[in-house]
């Protein structure tokens, strides 16, 4: 039975985390241990973790005596504390992650994680978020409906992967298993891409406003909803999209320049029947949705 | 006084001009005209219009007794009413529009609507939509809070004009003047490059998910609110886009490539600092607004 959790990372996700296992009726200790104190209370305030640990010396402990361990941090840190763990933490202990990329979390993890003694690793990566990070934004109803994904390292799978995979599906998510490497493909189709895109677009307005006075302000004032909607993920944090983009630079480059090609074909297409075989295509998609 | 008004193209746009003016207290009658009897009928049923009028030889007494006249199609079915009305009608009639671009349609309107004795134009462009169209897509209160721009032929502004910018303005709209080639070279940047960017990912979609079986139903299953935001407007209609893409063809151009060399940009700058750079004018532009 899972009775004691430590979430490391107090931000959105793991807030949020927090928030929605006491909705879904776990009883347990859920402690948590954030780089920013600042983050770690707000968690511990709207109520997602019931303690706070700062990190270093007094945390170990409290890694040491968890049920349940939830890296709810970057993937570059996520694989810092992988390789940490596999000293600290025996075969009682499950650690969990809700990183972004897959492929090179599990590479590590089964270079330091697999074998007999070893700590229980269950890869995981939920899909949903929002564009502004921390604590603040946290909401315990921010998986349900989500996709939570699995991409577990061997076949095998202990009580306590059973049971962490219950406590999702009681957030309210539906899951799927996966390879890694699918799992980073098909996320650079439709999560970084989508990402990268409107960055791009952001960075590109805020380019563009900017060479004339007065011309941020008339921009904005006439850009309606697309505009919003295509440039709401540029407030996306590069702290965390840096570490997608070292982890999953090859599918998310070929994404990229897929895009690239496309825009392209139909910029040489705006007076030709090549638009209208766009526009179809297009419309297809959204109706089969 | 404004007493009779028809709406020429009773779809998404023009019924919700006809529900958005008995919402602001227009009492006068409102006349639809639409090629297709399904839209005309819908519009009637959902109280957008009082009657409604086949296209043709009896639609031509509605025009002629109008005084004011909405066009509510594409921006080429614009252009052909412009033509028409230029020997139909009068200087008692106000024609107005809510073509997406406004140079070709301006430019056409000065040599046929101004002079002495000539019909009045006043071309507008409501900043509202969904991207899917017709009358059962209608809604009152749709152009709250909306931007509506005007391109005005010349300085002079009579009394009708005066009116059914009033009439804007009670819908719940905000209203800016411009230069109609300044607001092509916009909305280029602002809805019509979002909406070319939303088609070519959903097409893209499309494509690549066609490739493997049982591949669309895993990306569909995976794929959140970014996904689905982002090609969001693949729904739209080429009927309508096809339009812009002809009359607007340099500058919707222009905000393609671009896109395409920030997207490169982007792609080679992966695991540089330039994603940083990205990423920090994204946020700065998503902060400002």
């Amino acid at each position: 039975m899972m009775e004691r959790v430590v979430i490391v990372g107090t931000g959105l996700i793991g807030a949020s985390v927090g928030l929605a296992l006491r909705e879904a009726g776990f009883i347990g200790t859920i402690v948590g241990v954030d780089a920013s104190a600042g983050e770690a209370a707000e968690a511990k305030r709207i109520g997602a973790v019931d303690r706070t640990v700062a990190p270093g010396h007094r945390a170990l402990k409290a890694y040491m005596t968890a049920d349940a361990i939830v890296l709810a941090i970057p993937v570059m840190a996520i694989m810092h504390w992988i390789d940490q763990f596999a000293e600290l933490l025996g075969p009682h202990t499950l650690v969990t992650d809700v990183g972004s990329t897959k492929l090179a979390i599990c590479d590590l993890a089964r270079t330091r994680f697999v074998g007999v003694g070893r700590v229980r690793f269950l890869p995981g990566h939920p899909m949903a978020g929002k564009e502004s990070g921390g604590a603040a934004m946290a909401d315990g109803k921010l998986f349900q409906g989500a996709m939570w994904l699995f991409t577990p390292l061997d076949e095998a799978e202990t009580e306590p992967e059973t049971e962490w995979r219950r406590w999702v599906e009681r957030m309210g998510c539906r899951t799927m298993d996966l390879d890694a490497a699918r799992h980073d493909r098909i996320c650079a189709w439709v999560s970084h891409l989508p990402q990268m895109v409107s960055t791009a677009m952001a960075a590109m307005f805020e380019d563009e406003f900017a060479q004339e006075p007065g011309m941020a302000e008339e921009f904005r004032a006439i850009g309606g909803r697309a505009l919003r909607e295509m440039t709401r993920l540029g407030a996306s944090p590069y702290s965390m999209w840096r570490d997608v983009a070292q982890t999953n630079t090859q599918p998310l480059a070929a994404t990229l320049f897929a895009l690239e090609q496309r825009l392209a074909h139909l910029r040489e297409n705006l007076k030709t029947p090549g638009l209208r075989e766009e526009f179809v295509k297009a419309n297809r998609f959204r109706r089969e949705r």
